[in-house]
């Protein structure tokens, strides 16, 4: 099933909410009850998971946290990825990009290997360090545009000819990789100005990642209001599961996905 | 020991050759002798890093080529880095970066855990995304600045305000960081005039990781004329690890490694 379709079929599933649920799992943050061990990740990850699913359309993972792990965390990923239900869709957020014969390594890591149905890329080396990520089917690739960091203002927002970067960025990848829904980008939800713009600028189908929801603060309903009724995954990662370390942490996530869930539509 | 001052100490063991050998080793194209796997990896990498150690100041680990061996792959990793011998520099090329928090994760994982002496990261998000990888002492940052690719073109040499991004990101990042040997900047070997201006701006002192001599295209003669006698790695991978599948593979990575550690100095 093309990414695109398996996006709507999740959607019309979820009442149209369009949270994405971040696991940034971060051993040393777990609720008390926990070893902070690669085992409790595990562990706690399938409980996020089996209770929030009927609320999202997508899970990120973000591979840092993971990785810092070694060697265990990459059974981490694994695992969580296990648990995902198949019509959800997968996110690795994991920010690769290298010469073509390296990004070619990368994308068998991510989309062959583990199989996330997608993976956020840096745009910094150019279109042809992205193209190897397209060799997989039924993928999409996100590409960092304007970010939901401070450090957005460094070089994202510098004006080339009048044009700032991001959107210099937006437009060399759509023109390589065009608007069916493959190529996808990163805009934080703390931009909601520039997120309004760039949707009018890429159109409705092209998908946005949109991180920053929550803890960032970014507002949901701001957010849903600027990308109007384009393709989206808005996520929240410690909006929602980094929210308490005591023993009532399942009802807690649980509240907390339903209520973004509900204002994400 | 500083970053710098082990730097200087290899240099000083190895006829002041600025090499670094990249183990960008692809289970897929190793000798024919082995089979297509992780263990073969790490065997590989073995035998090339005891006979060329006393030919470079540094080794090279792509990271893409190991994660895409899934579990075993993050083995291979923590292998190669154990045969680097303790006076020679390793150097994770893994283009990270995210937001702090997350980065944060990543320089735990590479510089913490993995504990290599340096790793590159990619400018896009700014000055905030780097700067959790300076919690860890006696490491280097190398910034990816103007690369060796085709793609460089994209973005990376567009002028704002008739200046290249690349010199913004170099001046940005030293500005911020100082140039005491702590950060240094990835510039490709197939840009030589570029290199040679860019030495001029960060002085002596400011490490340069330089790939793209060999496979790529750049010449070793005119990498080490532009960079003058900076700080400086010159990474070749393919042209020394990937030259024959024979059976006499080993007698000719040791001649391609003293043939481009003489001409490196």
């Amino acid at each position: 099933m093309k990414f695109i379709d398996k996006y709507h079929a999740a959607l019309s599933r979820c009442n149209n909410s369009k949270l994405c649920i971040g696991l940034d799992t971060d051993a040393n943050l777990l609720p008390n009850k926990f070893a902070p061990d690669s085992d409790s990740v595990i562990e706690f990850n399938k409980q996020v998971i089996e209770n929030t699913y009927s609320q999202c359309i997508a899970y990120k993972i973000n591979f840092a946290f993971y990785e810092a792990l070694g060697m265990r965390g990459f059974q981490a990923i694994l695992s969580a990825k296990h648990y995902i239900p198949e019509h959800i869709i997968s996110i690795a957020d994991a920010k690769r990009g290298d010469i073509g014969n390296t990004s070619s390594q990368y994308a068998e890591a991510v989309l062959g290997q583990l199989d996330f149905d997608s993976i956020t890329v840096a745009p910094y080396m150019g279109v042809d360090s992205i193209k190897p990520f397209f060799d997989y089917k039924n993928k999409s690739v996100f590409v960092l545009a304007l970010t939901s960091n401070l450090g957005s203002n460094d070089f994202q927002r510098l004006l080339v000819e009048g044009k700032p970067m991001y959107k210099i960025v937006i437009e060399k990848f759509l023109n390589a990789f065009g608007d069916g829904g493959e190529i996808g980008f990163v805009v934080g939800a703390t931009h909601p100005e520039e997120l309004a713009e760039i949707r009018e600028l890429v159109g409705m189908n092209v998908p946005l990642l949109i991180p920053g929801v929550g803890s960032q603060g970014g507002s949901a309903q701001e957010t849903i209001l600027a990308n109007k009724s384009g393709v989206a995954f808005v996520n929240v990662s410690r909006g929602i599961c980094g929210q308490t370390r005591e023993d009532d942490y399942i009802s807690v996530i649980k509240s907390k996905a339903e209520e973004y869930s509900k204002s994400l539509v």
